[in-house]
């Protein structure tokens, strides 16, 4: 059986010198870099798909503009938990509460066109902010315990 | 007399067809986001210039790290605060948040290496972090009042 | 069996509104975007696993600094490729070059990491860059036929 | 007379442990991070502007698309030329010549806006572009010689 690409996230953070000083879950963290990274493409599509419909266009305003936040956030979230040497805590607290909000905000407002407007790439999209919000949300959770 | 160049942020967020909704101050929100590209900028410089002091890498590891976060984070902040149109608050004030944390963060151990190791290139970083923190801090508190 | 989560590239693509004037193939698209956002994911854990190396970074000083660059790179191209709607084919080109160069350059430097210093996270990190470079200039070759 | 904040560029350039092995113009250096940087705030702004045009929307898809192409390429221009240590020279002039063509086709589609529609920031926005692709021209140039 072949392995899935995506598994590189996996590989990484077990050959990383310093994974045995994370605070880390490291199946937890592993999730959340993947639901990141896959979220903020995602995003970037989604933003792209709701400018392409052009007799649409303009109901997808708000979608568009949180697409772009939300993909931006993600990839930088995504980048921020990668890094494993000598973390902050209090900036990936910060950033990872962020990412919670984008996801949340932008997760609604597609899940609201795909219902309403039966946009098919709100609804991948709007999976992948669910997915993503939790991950990090289960993060945070982590932390505080 | 020259205009300095980036007022063009100035002049892209006057000429913006929705700025009259801001629920921003102009010249506090044009301070902010000129604040995070500026330290954008130079924590990217500084994670660079740190990595490329060969003699003193080793301590600079957290140094480095902090950078690469901080010029993300700020990178980050600076697109989601430029965009005017229909923004969603929570979402700009949580990466505000995460944008101080990492000013601070950032801030504080470029300060350290200024003052204990000399290092030129940490203090004009630590007065970039400081600048960008106060201008994001300053935005939080008048979205609270 | 459950599917791969990055098959949400494909679901994307599939649902948006503009897909059918696309001048890529589909497959070779997908595989694309995967490959750049893997790589940028990859290289930015490379980077930050060298720094972590505390006993070989200044060896490691062009690993990381071709590291960044890379993952910069992958995420900007990720990001055009992922953009169907109305493309301008110039700068498409002209990105997905910069791309194949950053990533044989990255892929060079950690396949010597690999082999002359054992170092694990390089070789995983080759690998990416291989498949990314190899992806790109396979957009190119498609583009020129 | 108190001076432009932007110089942290310029400090930043100065204070480099490894300025003086730079293939670069120091002066000519400075000016093209310069304008990658505000090249891609501004791109933000006008893909954010054109997007809050509510009555053009429809026309201003193709310019929305390059903005954000151009944006994110200019973000990762400027920190790859930030960045002195260790420079590899291929990846550095395919990234530039990206810029070019990012910067000439978004310049472009910006000043048509401008001219036909009367649209405030995309003169700006091609004003911006113009400078950040002479600007990268210009290193181009200075490598070639």
């Amino acid at each position: 059986m072949t392995q899935p690409a995506r598994s590189a996230v996996t590989r990484m953070l077990q050959t990383h010198p310093q994974i045995r000083q994370s605070p880390f879950d490291l199946a937890a963290l592993t999730e959340c870099i993947d639901a990141c990274f896959e979220c903020a493409q995602v995003c970037t599509s989604c933003a792209d798909a709701c400018l392409g419909e052009t007799q649409h266009a303009e109901h997808l305003t708000h979608c568009i503009r949180l697409n772009l936040d939300c993909a931006d956030i993600c990839t930088t979230t995504g980048r921020v938990l990668t890094r494993q040497t000598q973390p902050d805590m209090a900036v990936l607290r910060a950033q990872l509460q962020a990412c919670v909000a984008a996801c949340k905000a932008c997760g609604d407002e597609c899940q609201g066109h795909a219902e309403k407007m039966n946009m098919a790439h709100c609804a991948v999209c709007a999976e992948s902010c669910r997915r993503c919000e939790q991950a990090c949300q289960q993060m945070l959770d982590g932390l505080a315990a």
